[in-house]
């Protein structure tokens, strides 16, 4: 269930017996054809279909996250590493001194991979905190799907052309990755380099492949939502 | 249309020929028996109606704000105002750089008041920025509505009991006010004075009231957008 | 008493018998033509007035506060509001360390009222902690006051026009309130907008409605100094 | 004259003619016997001494300086040294855009001399920026009359105990100066060390004396305010 | 050759025909039985070794990192994320504004990672700006040469156990990686998995394998010194 | 010995008997003929000698100071003094949570001072923290050495130039101290006046002069290490 489904009674009633929270944390920014919140859309799936399975709630997610690189491309809105490592401790506090004290923090975007230095200096900070990070596209179960069906995972190809992030019709056929001059390139030059915003592989998958990789990430956060 | 229907592509179309944002700010903070994004669900559901009407933007709403003082109410995640600030800085600087440069900031929440300080300090900064500021519970328009049906508005009663904020049974009748010793008080003291959550006043009012108050607000939104 | 007219051992003495302390923050800014710090005067004539029926020491005042709008208008020296919030913390905590622990501040300017979230948090984080706010122009009893001479309070016109504000001679008669485009508008346009500095209405009233106004907001501080 | 005598239009007026403006700053922290904000006082009277001499205006003073090793004398009222780099930025940069473009900084208080590291960062982003900083206690003119009259010069000794500055009766004698352990001493420690307050030497001189070291540090305010 | 190894004559002189720099960041943290600084030795022998065949100029390192998840081993100094990226910015830009175009980030520690989220910002805002950054352990080149020796590659083993580095006797044989429970932990739990700090493997490899890394990622830098 | 020749284990020993740390800060800045990193290795090799004779261990040196006014020179690193601030708070701390309590801050460069009051701030909060400050080239010991040998200590003349940090050929005789024009200068200005940056007096000094200098601020190191 997520929060805004809820009332503050119904919260402090779940902390009566359960003190797990779900936070829900992306991008938005530029995914080529796909939607640009395809960062926040894929984590909260997820989110709310673990929910569903085991009744931990879901935070509101953070509809934003780090992409200055994506700038050129309009509709990235980007936080600043540090404005977004704030509103993350922000949250999390508040949280904390409700009496949650187990966060599952299902991260859509790499770009705030940072924020995992900032949950851990929490961490040293909140006795009895636990916290779980989970990158869905980085996890070995998805990585399996991805090679079981020969597919190479990458930013705005297949991998995230979820049902729910599909608002364009997608190419057909596959994107030669384009030569990326350096792990650091401003927005401008990042724009010259990826075109149409795909990293380059294949589109689109079939729908079941979908499905598969979709479930593969569930079952690894159905697992760290046991916190063991 | 929001954001996250688009792709990058059709938000540099846009930019073609229109300049217009909808940036909606709330909080998720305790609104008595109603939803916990009450604050955001009522400006996001203005700028939806608002788009539908004109063909203006929505951007993804930042789903939290300022609210220390109901931190003592499970399921309020408060960010600092400094933080919230910041936040929003930089996702208006992310779109004024991709060409947007009027902005309309539909704010649910009293808190974040303090925000308007920030926008103008970046209205003297970005040439030909022009920003809007509706905070709709505080328009002349709907206090009149309010007071056309003899209802008093406050936080957490009849006013915010839109159909899409209601996710439990509302309580019957009236709460009387509670005496509020002070502009200023911690969140312990707050959660003893408001009990419940609402400020006072009735509970909830007909549904054709709610639509009334919702168009109210909508021809606001609809004026502001044409910025002049 | 002020606290410049005091030594530390003054201080430590105070405290044996009382823990409250006024703290006045305002602005430097475009009044019209009044004093560029009557936001300053205003409230800082109001706490030595009460302390001197009280007892109740007066810190020295802030003589900035956040008005990024009056840019614009020579001799407005404005602080960002995250400058302000921190300096105002800073004072409050080097109090608080000392014993004091109920704090009235008397803000003389609407740009600052940010502030009070911030006192909020604090007032989360510091135990027995209690702060009061009071916005003299804001008073129900000053308005009631402008009500009864049938004068419209605003920016620069004749409510802040105290004797000690007059640094000029002021216009006769009456402004016409200008049409304002918007609530966020950058220092450029406001001074288009306002031109004179004077948000409208009459430039000055009879002393003894000056009087009257100050007596109001007098009895409302001295009520606040009782913290109850 | 003070900023505070003047509106607006008699400053924009002052800037057809003159870009000069003084800042004072200082401390509210405890002196000994005299007064908590003596390292306003005396900047202050140094800067209304030369604004009449010379014309040039005087900003209303910054009442608060850094000071946490005084912060267990009640009264003390200390800013982070950050927050007060930042209120000093904000406010030059205020006169800056307006048009003053030499400023002399009339500082009260040792513990503010970092600011002299974010004036030169300001220097180095503002084209035509002119700062003078001046540490009245520190110049040598102050010390050879300290030494014509066999004095030693030391914080809240008889070289701060102006006639303003005096709220209390001063000792008669001289103390001892304390063994000071270290640069670097917490205000426990502070206090342990320091007992009244004064770092040692006459408690007081005679009014002659007093106006001598006024006199020799005026000479220098008014040699800096032609910014040779 | 170092900066310390040169009068700012020298660098001037190499502006006239050079504008590229090699910045080294690193870590103080625990290394099992190796040096705590090895993060910043390792980076720093790479930049001496391909500054003497390319003679690029390489800057003083900055000699700690962000590990806060390493606090509760004595002698790991930890930087906030924060903190880190502004220190970064200060020396990147201070580079930048006397003519350094090119620069090459030779980072040790898999912690400051952000930090290349706030270089992009700064790519953003500095035109002609190009950084090229470098993780060492990460590169394929040297992942080949484990695979080939089959070492599995990790922190404090064999990996970083260059001979600079050593400062103990290494335990002969292997470390079964222990079992991580998440990837945000705290320092306390980090210690209980960790135990020696060592993340599993062999403590020490070959000389001659130990060549061979090194050169491997020599290689790379040399490749990036060409800012292709 | 130096942290770096340490791994943590030894630490962990040397907390077992001992909790003082020597912490060195610096600046990369023009320094005339002299090495950039002047202001470093002076601190460091009185630390290492200190170390020697008593044990106490050295942390990384901080290789980077604020020096804003020399940004001009190339070369020259600088870091902003908030920036600083924090960097070394969050040394302080991580040393101090694994049982460090007495620091001996070692500061090779005037624009740190600064620094100071952010120590203070610490020393309030964290119980039983002693900080001993130490700037060699202010030290009485050393101007004693200066006046007997008839030579003016000054900004990279002869009182820098140990042999570890000559780099270049020095000039023979003396430079004549240019006039200053006020205490805040920008780096443009800056130039001007210093030239090849030598603050003046003569280039260097004999060797056994130079063995004095060193000597007499070793010796201060030494008392400061007993924390009387």
């Amino acid at each position: 269930m997520r929060i805004e489904e809820m009332n503050w009674m119904d919260v402090e009633e779940y902390l009566q017996h359960d003190d797990r929270l779900m936070l829900v944390v992306g991008a938005c920014e530029q995914h080529g054809y796909l939607s640009l919140l395809s960062d926040v859309k894929i984590p909260l799936a997820l989110a709310d279909a673990a929910s569903k399975q085991t009744g931990v709630i879901v935070a509101p997610p953070m509809n934003f996250g780090s992409s200055p690189y994506f700038l050129t491309y309009p509709g990235t809105l980007s936080l600043k590493l540090s404005t977004l490592m704030d509103a993350m401790e922000d949250i999390l506090r508040s949280a904390y001194g409700q009496g949650f004290k187990r966060f599952l923090v299902l991260n859509g975007h790499g770009g705030n991979s940072g924020l995992k230095i900032r949950l851990t200096e929490l961490a040293n900070q909140c006795s009895s905190l636990q916290v779980q990070w989970y990158a869905w596209w980085m996890a070995h179960s998805v990585e399996e799907v991805a090679i079981r069906h020969d597919l190479k995972p990458s930013h705005a190809n297949w991998l995230e052309a979820f049902p729910f992030n599909i608002v364009a019709d997608l190419p057909v056929g596959e994107k030669i990755p384009p030569h990326v001059p350096s792990d650091v390139i401003d927005a401008q030059r990042t724009r010259e380099v990826y075109g149409d915003g795909s990293f380059g592989g294949r589109y689109r998958a079939p729908q079941e492949t979908m499905a598969e990789i979709f479930d593969a990430a569930l079952q690894d956060v159905l697992q760290l939502l046991k916190f063991q």
